[in-house]
């Protein structure tokens, strides 16, 4: 059994169909829940938004991720591709809608094509998409227009007045699967050669300059990334954590090392997995930070002894 | 006439309060609208919500601040406790509470009250936290309770079941005054010795290593971050652009050094503002960094010629 | 008239002729007499050697043209070819060889081809290779053999028994002609986008990781180094200076703006000339570096204030 | 028996006396013939001088330390004062001094005190103060004076016309004690916590850059560096390779994680011991480079896998 944040209907949904289109699925009302579940053993692993090409990280799942025990390990990743549709009760016309409902990370990537087409209506938040979808397949709503996934128009049988009214073209979102750590080495991913390893950062407290020193023991071994966002620690303004992914495998020897480096030098760093990247793309990794650079160097100190 | 992210009662309105307490002020629904109406010179400046210290930066903010033309300027600060109250309608207890409405920010900021006091209630998401009171105080309304400031429970005649209901106490958000540009001399802040320069600065395309260099470019000049925050650049996942709060205003050398030094190391950089920090903390800087080190040196320079 | 460090026939008196053939020249028996002749105006420049690719910087060179005051400034340099004769009355042979005389920094040169083939000879070390030469000529000379450039082997009357003795082929000494920076205009040398600068750095006292920010003054300016030798201060073991040529003019404004870093971050900074290379390679700058870009991101700047 | 830079006399033999009192010592005419004496096992190890705190490193020491087969390791060091005397023959007075011989490093030492005192003197350039003493002390010496340690001055049965003529008070010069990589365990110095250790740094051919990276290898593990000093590499001006000693032992984490990384970025890395520091002063760890530090984060490591 695998959680997802749901309903049903959900670009959540759809990742999870892709990564695993036999498993039995069931749907959480929101991130921290879905996260929980997976903690809590209810499911075996959990489904869940991490990054949107427009709007960045999801906060609820970078925090919750990292926040509690016992610790949970991304062991999978999927890329797709977000569009919206405008969906209606059959019979609106375009003409008709005064109110529309969508989640918030939706209503910030049709901002302008609503401004354009409707810019009289009016816009309320809901919890996700497909929530939205449902709320206006009821006759008695009080709303007109849902922006949802085409997935989620047809399970509530709406009609789009609209296709793909994203103000991006190709707008992405990366869902990861999220397993506890403690859950046996079957669910481990193993090296691939095309890895990314996912962690976060603490700073110590005041201390300037603290993220770059964090990339400089990054950077000394050889280690790229592909994403860092900063997080509040939720004590006061200006106390941060950096939420990462860095290009390889923590059996990566140039990996090993930095995440040894970090941990030193930070307050902490919680590590949340390593998985091979959606993209298969092998990074290009200097020769100085090779695999065999890494033995070659432990065996000439070693000769040293 | 001053533009605020509204209606009336919301955080933003009373940052506003206390910012101007004299001016006329007209609530806009969204932050990117607040925004628009100075831009378009609707209003003489606006004041929206630009980080908290629970959920991080508002990303709204951040994407739209530097967003288009013509340029906006952040002019002042100010930083406000958020504490909320659950109002309900006079009459309404704890056992009546089903559903419970207020603004993702906030809904994020009371998770574990809920979870621990109404575990059973449903959480609906609006567009503010003064909207949710405003949606309470109808009689009619399916809402039974609102997250929201005391200053908005009290405008719309509700009572408190419970104050300052957040996970995190101490919890602020900052705000800032934001105005076109080009406004007149008479807005632009001059140099008080506890600045604050607020810029976003755009990676190059696939330079691994960008941020890096950026924090070097402000280190070797003396300069201080206050705040960091990657934010996607809406093109493909893992395209960067980083918002930076710096210690310092354009007028000091180390920050005008600093700013050009970026300005050629980055696809752009988009100055949004150097003013006056609302803690008024003198920063820590290293002599070499002092203006008169700045002047010595030059002088120096000047003296080879 | 032009100094140097002679007598006639030595490598400096080859590079003088070089560099101005048709100048007066003068000699003086050391390298710190040659700096001073120029510093109190007896002549109106010095060449002294300043770089050999066996033996490393010159140290009476570089320490004396920072020394003291007025200050002395590079303004031409040039390369030449280092090559040794085993030089000898008209008659001796390598059998009669016992004793042999040079200069230490010849001696380091040729050590091995005297161990190969005058095993058994001591060698004792002289003033310069032409003073060898010199003390071999004389009939009554308790020395069998000096090791010297051809034109002393000339210049003297002396024979070769073996020609190009180096052990290294390709030995080369860099030669520079020293000015004081009071000397007009006339002799200050224009950009001519092949340059170079050198100067010496000063650490604060005990301040370990400075060589690692004088580094980054530089990259982040995209000031690229040629040579960097560390001298001591003269006061207690491990306390250093640092000797630099940097690529570039002091009028390029990256090379100004790593300078003013510098001179800020340092306990001192002695400039010591921009100059013409010898070889006349144009460096690869990074574009951000270019005097387009520094221009452009001044521009850039005075348009925010 | 060890070996030592001779003749008897000098300082370096000195330093053998209080390193090994009771040791046999035999005298080498140069620093790459002691060298070689202890590379060829013709004695135990040998003593060479290696920095003097006026003319910095002492080159033929620092090149063939590293230049060839088998390795030698430095196991011990020691730091002694240098002080010189002007050494006569008994009955010569100042005005009778016409011609002065010593080493170019003592050479370099008194030359403030030479021109003040004996400014129409010559002054000639032996291989070492103790020969130069030697010489003066035949009483058909061509040569008046010499600049020796008082040791060799009393030796040759030389009277003293001056005392400590060095221009700069408290010069020292430091010693090694150098010895076979492979001469047994015995001689191998284990930590002690006040260590330091020696090595040769290569880079690879025309990386501008390199020392930057060099730098940040050591600086990103918590390393500090008590010397360096670039060497060339004999071929081209401007190939250089670094010898450096950093505080601390190959058993140290931080040293041994240090000098890998340079192995690996390194186009080769010659490793010239760990040792006790002369001083015995325990260096300033940071705690994130402490042992502790070290084992902890390998621990967490495993603990991941």
């Amino acid at each position: 059994m695998l959680g997802y944040f749901g309903p049903e209907g959900t670009f959540t949904h759809q990742a999870l169909l892709k990564l695993e289109p036999n498993a039995a699925a069931k749907p959480y009302p929101s991130v921290p829940l879905a996260l929980a579940a997976a903690r809590a053993g209810e499911v075996e692993a959990s489904v869940v938004p991490i990054e949107n090409s427009v709007e960045g990280g999801v906060s609820a799942t970078l925090d919750y991720l990292a926040a509690s025990e016992p610790p949970l390990h991304i062991i999978r990743e999927i890329v797709i591709e977000v569009s919206f549709d405008l969906a209606v009760r059959p019979g609106t016309t375009l003409g008709d809608v005064r109110r529309v409902i969508t989640h918030p990370h939706a209503a910030a990537q049709v901002r302008g094509w609503l401004a354009a087409n409707l810019p009289n209506a009016e816009l309320i938040e809901r919890g996700s998409t497909a929530a939205a979808a449902e709320e206006v397949a009821n006759p008695d709503s009080t709303f007109d227009a849902a922006v949802c996934a085409p997935v989620a128009r047809e399970m509530y049988g709406l009609e789009a007045l609209a296709h793909n009214i994203n103000d991006n073209d190709g707008a992405v979102t990366r869902f990861v699967l999220v397993a506890r750590a403690d859950s046996g080495t079957s669910a481990r991913p193993t090296r691939t050669g095309h890895d990314k390893t996912t962690f976060v950062a603490y700073m110590r407290a005041d201390h300037s300059g603290a993220l770059l020193e964090i990339l400089q023991q990054l950077a000394v071994r050889g280690v790229n990334l592909c994403r860092i966002e900063s997080r509040p620690t939720k004590t006061t303004l200006g106390s941060y954590c950096f939420s990462i992914d860095a290009e390889g495998h923590l059996d990566d020897a140039r990996v090993a090392g930095a995440l040894q480096g970090l941990k030193r030098i930070c307050a902490d760093v919680v590590f949340l997995g390593s998985y091979p990247r959606a993209d298969e793309i092998v990074p290009n990794i200097p020769h100085w930070a090779s695999e065999g650079s890494y033995a070659a160097s432990k065996t000439w100190l070693d000769s040293l002894g």
